[in-house]
């Protein structure tokens, strides 16, 4: 078999064996192969495309090229979410302790944000002390304790997918459904779970920004996980603005939590009660989707879900103290208001340009490289569909810096359109359902 | 400017900008643009192509890459032929006596061959002595002295290209029309001549098999040639079967002998005749293409080509007793017949088959390490139209090891296609020409 064969097969859009398949990605994590023969593959793919079973090929032999976890010696499924990013997404901080103290196992390898997304790592990170870089023996013990553990990728868990990923960021391979499907799907079942329900955003504030492309990437995902014998299920949701009131680090762990407090926005609590429910039903938790919306709320309503988030913390190495004195996470000095530039109702926001404005008054980053402000937030104070008035203010800027704050204003005051008439239509929060059919 | 954008633009069917060619073949030659980042840019041209302009600003950063030859000093027009090869081609050999006699420059820098096809560079070097790795101060010497001159492409000479091409032949980008056209284009007006003749080749053993596939590029070449200035045309000719009688380095030197002798084989003496016809034409040596065919048999019947043919030979180091002498070539020590299966008429040759039997022989290269034994050579008995006597022969093979000559028999016998009746319509050796209405 020749690298240069395939790479013309793909280019001739045939489709490959999982043999090829195999040749090609682990000879390239091993070095076998150079890298300027994966990007012409890596082209010639995103152009022409993958069958769902060369996908699911894909994604088993990225799994494989790694360590892949094991739990099996845990009481209980082991389940997991994962999300494709917007602004103002906290989820994971609320359902890690809700479905852990619901008794299933939560083993949850995250990102970081770039760009106009924030990513789990760093709002954690925003906690004193809390520590993401664990061993697996680490990770291992601290879900033995609690159910819950939050970690980064190791150079142990999926290395072609780190290989391949950081190839596609310079050669404009990345926003490929297939590629981004096999990315996630790798790094997500290594982490040895049983059952994954995923968020796929769609929305002014979402990479799939139209609705259609959010179906195709969850239905191949769904397809993909299933055809390696997990449950996997996956809610398109809404991300045409931000979810909850507060986008920034810190300000996202407040947010998470007062949810777990039984308190918050409504539309982070409904969604992050949706999506524990899922995990509770696909983890056999509970028999039936309603029972386990149930079950979330109770755990939420006994404070039990809290207490989890604090052992969680503390297992990890932060400052536990945080969940109930948020004044000890890092903060903003200043404030100002964005206000409203006329009378009406807010009819859609660009929700990116949001997340954008927050990374560049230090809540965010721009480049890999960047540090992060985690007490820089924004507050969202208007939602589409509400009245505002001229001069009122529809979101107010924490932040410690101000250099960027004139630009980061208009840039906000921009991003919402305002006008003279309610919207027909307010987009709801869940959209659709992929997978559930078979669950 | 950023090469990760640029490919974005390619991938995405955009147009680019000479600049933006610029930036990247520029980059890439001098070694700021990875590798990688040129192998997805040269894939996504693959499949998305490139418009005529764009060729035209590929081709132009490509040939100023490097060094433009000069021979503006040089008295009347510098013009060149390239074929785009396949097997028994040997009308370079001819075609530059021939025009250097009649009173232009030719100024040919040649290829090697590989897989089915042979190079004019190697079978010069048939000829004992025949020095084609000159400098480009020789190759200026050799040129004011005899008019013709034959070399290879030297490190001064379309540097881009070379690196281009050395990339293209690993990640299977070589067969596209846009990128061949742009490879042939920059090297052959690097020779700094006024008018080029294309012979492209159609039929089973071109490049080229499709006949609109051959039109196309004759399209492009003439348009990008003119849109730099040259007089260009295109010949679309039939490679259905081999061009002649020899095929083998020392034979096509000795049948280019014939046709420069008055002798030869029909289809080779037309197609020379025609080539040269259009060179002197082009070249503003004669006022009509038919005055060209009249100058080209003239010199031939009068024994100058021949003679200019020595002179070329002796200035670039070569023995030119074996004008004369073709027993000073190397030869073969053994012989073997191809019979016919069958009774009947040829109807077909998989002719590209008879390139890869002479090369198995040794009479070409597999791989692009391999040596050559000149001596090898196949004679074609039978053409296409041919009436055909079982257990008579087909092709005459000239070897010296016979380790594979069971194979490459096989081979042969297989290539030739006989059938009960006549074909309907023999292909007529000049199918096309492209390039001719503006001339």
């Amino acid at each position: 078999m020749r690298a240069v064969d395939l790479i013309r097969k793909k280019r001739d859009s045939g489709e490959h064996t999982r043999e090829e398949i195999d040749f090609l990605v682990s000879g390239y994590t091993r070095g076998d192969i150079p890298d300027y023969q994966m990007s012409a593959w890596l082209m010639a793919v995103w152009i022409r495309g993958m069958s769902r079973s060369e996908l699911a090929a894909l994604t088993e032999v990225m799994l494989y090229s790694g360590e892949v976890l094991n739990f099996s010696d845990f009481p209980g499924k082991k389940v997991d979410k994962h999300s494709t990013g917007g602004v103002g997404d906290k989820t994971s901080l609320i359902l890690a302790p809700i479905v852990a103290a619901g008794g299933l196992t939560v083993p949850m390898i995250s990102g970081r944000g770039l760009g106009h997304t924030g990513g789990t790592l760093d709002k954690l990170e925003a906690i004193p002390g809390f520590n993401v870089n664990l061993s697996l023996e680490q990770f291992r013990h601290v879900l033995r304790e609690c159910g819950m553990g939050l970690i980064g990728q190791t150079a142990e868990v999926a290395p072609a997918d780190k290989k391949i990923y950081a190839l596609r960021d310079v050669t404009s391979t990345v926003e490929n459904i297939g590629l981004i499907c096999a990315s996630i799907m790798s790094k997500k079942l290594a982490e040895g779970i049983d059952a994954l329900v995923l968020d796929v955003k769609t929305g002014s504030g979402a990479f799939m920004k139209r609705e259609d492309d959010a179906v195709r990437l969850a239905e191949v995902m769904v397809d993909t996980g299933k055809r390696m014998g997990k449950k996997v299920v996956a809610l398109i949701t809404s991300m045409d603005q931000p979810l909850g009131h507060f986008a920034g680090h810190s300000a996202e762990v407040i947010e998470s939590v007062e949810v777990l407090s039984g308190r918050g926005p409504a539309d982070l609590r409904d969604l992050s009660i949706e999506l524990s429910a899922w995990m509770f039903f696909l983890g056999e938790r509970t028999p039936s989707l309603a029972e386990g919306r149930h079950l979330a709320e109770t755990l939420i309503a006994t404070g039990e879900a809290k207490e989890k988030f604090k052992q969680g913390i503390a297992l990890q190495g932060g400052d536990e103290r945080v969940v109930d004195e948020p004044d000890r996470l890092p903060g903003a000095r200043f404030h100002a208001e964005v206000p409203a530039e006329a009378d009406g109702y807010i009819i859609a926001t660009q929700c990116e340009q949001l997340g954008i404005a927050l990374a560049m008054l230090g809540g965010g980053r721009e480049k890999k490289e960047d540090s992060i402000d985690s007490g820089v937030a924004l507050e969202f104070r208007k939602r589409i569909g509400d009245s505002v008035k001229k001069g009122e203010s529809l979101a107010t800027i924490y932040y410690n810096a101000d250099a960027k704050l004139p630009e980061a204003k208009s840039m906000i005051a921009a991003s919402y359109t305002i006008g003279p008439e309610p919207p027909r239509e307010i987009p709801p929060l869940i959209r659709r359902l992929i997978g559930a059919e078979q669950s």
